[in-house]
């Protein structure tokens, strides 16, 4: 197969535009060769449960799936009888970009609730938590978070574990959408477990594919107890949710290459970083009827523009409306954004103004 | 990461033990680097267009997705209404081997057939296709055939000529599920549209990971007429079905690999005949108590063996009853299965005999 | 059987606590005797599409079901693809009540909008009706209103109009959940076609159950272009949700016995009556502290009271809160509550301010 | 409402043809009037308590729904995981005449298995109760049996007892569709217990509507234990399965009525005695050609007849084929079948071959 495309132009519209990491292409020709048993049990998938373990201790378990969608929609269901429903944020990925998978292939009724931040609180919480025992609500027996969350923003370990015991204390069950955690990660300077395990989640989407991996997800159990059905539930549910791989070997080496060593953490650090990068140019250039609408706490900006300037910018980049009934664009940086790529933005965003 | 394990052993246990295809692991290469559009509007799966067109004609559009049951799944969805039913061989890989996902992420019921061969055939068809517009009855709206058959068995073009016309007929449509459609090219010696869009068939679940993929199968539309809810079905229900790649172009790359020269002909041509070797030194040993159970049309060899011989194998040989309570085995070869491979096998069966 | 209960007490808490008007019961006992065919081929659910005809015009067909979670979940899932999603209130019974069926059994994502009053309106519509053809987003293609709301308001045919005109301008279809239908007449003064098929409705639940049934109420389809699968889906979509009753007849009788003549408008008139008594007593008793909090336009009084008279009033009468955070209560009236009830109602209330 | 049936005419079709025995019109009666809470807090759902208890045991707990289907979907999916499949007979009502209710509404997978006369045996049972622990398979957890069967066979108690032990040991739940139970009864001349809670059944599904309801039907479970998400699934599962009545009082009247004495007998007494009468007087006649298919032992019978016999007989007695291709009928009793409608019957069959 010929390259049709451009090896080194990089765009700002999603994390998921970019490549394959280098250590993960290696760890796909490592894994290669000879064969190995199917549908995990493999020793690379083996391999992981060291490595899972070491990242989230001793109770954590991962079942690597294909996708994001997939990862939350099989661990939501494993936590979830089938009468309950998802308290979320309702600005979740969950509720509104995986086309209702959650209701029509996990029978889930979400319960959303707006925020200022993609954020959930106890408060918050509270505005569905109700209704427990009675039949004719679907019962929320869970309440998912989103870390880092679709607004760039950051839970804090503390917000994290009030979040739990709140969560806990009505017999409800954490689930996060880790998509982003590695982001988070870096963004607190913390440990993985620091605010996984330890904080009182149960149920954790680890991501993969936003942080350099070809196609890479886990649904990681960190309280078995918390699942409906006992610790047998996940291998069941994944495989009828049509996210066990066959070959599966290969999606446990590119978690493996990750998260094994460093490489989740620094390429973590340099989308978040050249996300500060951007909003730093942006806000030491002041520039009129430009504002930040969300603290940039991972590797996104949001930002209101005056009228037409994002498409002016769009002849040369290519870019998101986020809310484009208010001119709110997402700039989004990924493991492979260069310093280069946000000067480069940065100073065409300056060059309207001018 | 660190390699784990032999890349030189082989087993007999499943084409999913293989690996990734060079040229597959190439081609990942290729297709990396840069950004490229998520969720299909890159390059690549604008290439793998051209390709399927190739293959298929021009009524044909490819949509890649993760799996084979994704495949299935998604294609079936896309073919019923809410109330329809679909009739397919007893040992057919959706009623046998995905866990329930037709039926609890598809909404499917299946009507299942025995067969003696893996095959339907218009007589087998009509034991479930009676009842249209009963309402108590969940309408047969689809058949399923499996080329080749999980039996190692392959229809002849004409074959499914005569089911699609039967099918049609009734107001049905005709689903093919071509996990191993390349091993079907490669015994018929045909084009691969000679058996599937010139012989009727609507729908098809086109492999690739069987075939030397790292994972990557397609949804390919042959029939769009045949769509409940026409074209713009396949798109949303691969979504909901959270069979939607972020990263699509290291799919459709994979996919490209394989089909835009001869790779996947080249592969299942030596599947087969691998097969075909151990069937032929089995055969030519003429060893009392080993029969043969279906014919080898493909990269299968099923047996029924003596009591103790699998077991005895089986201390050296990885492979699969088939049919325990028979003594019935299944030997498959794959794309990376070696003629020392085939002969080591076939000296160690019959110095069991000797 | 002996009679358990005082068939003179009447509460406040709900249209359903009441029984069965006299006309159905001996609609029940005419329709009983003899053999009648099963499943709708009965003289009865003959006679019901003339009743249903004469109410809502030549394009309207009536499928009898059991409750209205049923009919709404049934009437749903036939005017929606796989990939459709349901904007309603907030407070709209199928989002609130209905123990996520909607979601569980049909499979629908629904897209709750926070309303003032139970109404929904085209601007709060288009807080929802957005991201058509984007895969990612379940794709609004149906709108639910309640008429009356669960609110006691009552839509104008004029704001029906304009919501169906801007719904259908976008490729949507307008579904109506019309438990009280009967009391939207009431109010209005109008027929019953004058405000559905007359002003754009696609499908509705209609009410009987409320309104004096022992239990039945029935999908019609006033526009069958508007079904997915075509004017077939229903009978099959009814069965395999379950809601077809083999003595068809019993039901059909039911609806007949409401709509063939006046009943069903005295019977709305009447508990409209008997809600509005409630309110002009108690405007005119001027509680200190007693606020309403919705319009009183069907059958129920809404208001927020001091703290403390709700529990003190629920010595002698039940009723439920709406919103115990505010002291929000809800009195509803049923075809069965009596001038006396009312009048005895109030002056209890009355007393405890004294 | 008019009268438009001759409340005379009985046919041979179904025992769904019958109307509502006049012990349970009364029993609606008596019911009615008054207030009564909704959804099951009333006093005939509590008196119906009892009337279970007498019946099946102190274990034993009645959750009235509307209909068999309904029933039988309810009690499944409170026995199941989201992993569960379900081995029946392939003549069984849920595979057969649910519109696929059970895989769609339910999400479960049928393991239908061939017969002879619509019973299940240890045997039986063990094609299919094969890969537990093995996420390819959809996990084989109830066997689901019909009491009496579809072919109008019984079960003798130590049968569902070798099956209930044979299921047990295997982990797996004991299910029966009791929609003629009390045929079933008036067989073996046993108490309702005998052949359910004591022979080792779970959950049953406890018909009332084809003895005599208008429409009503029960989910009792008899073993809380088996229910996946404990006794509290059930109210659950029947809400968000659309089996909720509102005015339950009217549910419970009708199950009270023909089983607080002796109707429920006396009705299957009947409608098994009118069988046997068309059979015996049917035999006698010796008539060549005609071959009864299945042992009479409750208000059914089966026979094939020679070529165009069914079609004349049609011209004044209205009855079902079972299986046309082999002329093969079902001539159906009821409890109001009466013995000179039995008589004018075969009288007028021996007059086709007279």
């Amino acid at each position: 197969m010929k390259s049709l495309h451009n090896v080194q132009a990089h765009s700002f519209a999603s994390d998921n535009y970019s490549g394959i990491a280098p250590e993960v292409l290696e760890a796909l020709t490592t894994a290669n060769g000879g064969h190995q048993a199917a549908y995990g049990a493999d020793e690379y998938t083996a391999l992981l449960d060291d490595v899972i373990v070491k990242h989230f201790g001793s109770t954590a378990t991962a079942y690597p799936v294909f996708n994001g969608t997939g990862a939350n929609v099989v661990g939501l269901q494993a936590l979830l009888p089938r009468w309950g429903a998802v308290i979320c944020a309702a600005t979740a990925h969950i509720n509104v970009d995986e086309g209702g998978a959650p209701e029509r292939m996990g029978s889930i009724k979400l319960l959303p609730v707006p925020t200022a931040n993609g954020k959930l609180t106890p408060e918050l919480v509270d505005r569905e938590a109700w209704g427990f025992g009675n039949e004719h609500r679907a019962q929320p027996l869970v309440v998912s978070i989103t870390q880092t969350t679709e607004m760039g923003t950051c839970y804090t370990p503390e917000e994290i574990r009030a979040l739990a015991d709140h969560v806990h204390a009505r017999g409800m069950a954490l689930h996060m959408d880790g998509a982003r955690l590695s982001n988070a990660a870096a963004t607190l300077g913390l440990p993985l477990s620091a605010f996984t395990t330890e904080a009182g989640v149960d149920v954790l989407s680890l991501g993969g594919t936003k942080n350099g991996a070809l196609g890479a997800e886990a649904v990681v159990v960190l309280n078995p107890d918390a699942l409906v059905g006992g610790a047998e539930a996940l291998p069941f549910v994944r495989k009828l949710s049509m996210q066990l791989a066959s070959k599966m070997r290969f999606i446990s080496a590119q978690i493996i290459a990750l998260y094994e060593g460093d490489v989740w953490l620094n390429n973590a650090r340099h989308s978040n970083a050249m996300a500060k990068r951007l909003r730093s140019k942006l806000e030491e250039a002041n520039l009129p009827g430009l504002s930040f609408t969300q603290a940039t706490e991972s590797n996104a900006v949001f930002a209101t523009l005056p009228d037409g300037i994002a498409d002016e910018l769009r002849q040369d980049f290519h870019f998101y409306d986020w809310d484009a009934t208010r001119n709110e664009v997402r700039w989004m940086c990924s493991f492979d954004t260069t310093e280069n790529d946000i000067d480069a933005f940065a100073a065409a965003i300056k060059q309207v103004w001018a």
